[in-house]
């Protein structure tokens, strides 16, 4: 049975990266997507780990050969997810997440039917602000441009399957896991999982 | 906001109802839809918790005056679920449990299109016998009737949005508090809720 691809999108600063860790760790056979790029890895970054970290001109050859589910600029750097990093996970039958931003999940959401999308949501874009201020990483400007950005990418929260609100980081993970459970048991995946044990199940499928 | 009306169906035997007590128990913004019926009492069932028992002529009238939601014959009795109940729960903001027959199921899909359908599927018939024995509520021959049913209702499992395996109760348990906790964060219902807080996220709804 093949997993699922999750895509979680969020502002910046509304603690998305944190609760998809947290899944991860939960879930035994749930996996991050590590995307591939062109930026300069931060301190305490991994290779294979945060991510591929790759050469301008490797991204490119990546392009040309339709490597990427999907791939996108943001603040002067390149990003993008791999389709057969992706599909090697899937048909392992580990399901996936893929932090992706606004953009990126447009693209996906057209190459990957499958896919469920959740959106985080801050509880208001002060919210934002105070947790970039104590993620330390942005200046000033930078963070008022994030969060520019940020009222743009609420728009569309609506174009996903669930809304997750981060106001208080455990009840926002109690939630996230709901749907990923869920997901799981949703009829289409549970009448492939049961295919067999019932064989009436599924004729009139 | 309102509430979202659950409907729950099984064959006799998978376990739905102690699933359904456990999740009202859990969820204090959960109900159990009361059901009207003409059957008599069984001991220790109480009017107005187990079920409103009324007379044939009462089932009539309410039939008469377009009350029920569904109403079926099941073994030779009555069972309907009122509209008006129904509606007065939701309109609380309460979400709803309807333990429905499969029959029952197929007529309340067409009339409430946003209930979301459960159904709950045992590991085997023969699992499905073992408990049926247990609650020593029917004879060996009402048994074998009821297992005969269940295979044929076991073939609409399909056309339910979730599908639990009752197996392990705690694990079902787990499964089911999952599919309704993910349903409340479903991006529709979740837009209801934060209008005002985000005005721009509902813009593009």
């Amino acid at each position: 049975m093949g997993g699922i691809p999750f895509i979680v999108s969020a502002p910046s600063g509304a603690g998305k990266t944190t609760l998809c860790k947290k899944a991860v760790d939960f879930f035994p056979d749930l996996r991050h997507s590590i995307s591939y790029t062109t930026r300069r890895p931060r301190a305490g970054e991994v290779n294979g780990v945060d991510y591929w970290f790759i050469e301008d001109r490797v991204f490119d050859e990546m392009i040309a050969r339709d490597e990427f589910l999907e791939y996108a600029g943001v603040y002067g750097k390149r990003y993008g997810t791999s389709k057969k990093d992706l599909d090697n996970l899937l048909s392992e039958g580990l399901s996936v997440i893929l932090e992706i931003d606004v953009q990126g999940a447009d693209q996906i959401r057209e190459r990957l039917p499958g896919a469920v999308g959740v959106f985080v949501l801050p509880p208001s874009i002060e919210a934002c602000r105070v947790r970039l201020k104590q993620r330390g990483k942005d200046s000033p400007e930078e963070i008022e441009k994030r969060l520019n950005i940020a009222v743009e990418e609420i728009r569309k929260a609506a174009l996903y399957d669930y809304i997750i609100i981060n106001d208080d980081l455990e009840a926002a993970f109690e939630h996230f896991k709901s749907v990923i459970a869920a997901e799981k048991a949703r009829t289409p995946r549970m009448l492939e999982k049961i295919a067999g044990l019932f064989g009436a199940v599924t004729e009139i499928k």
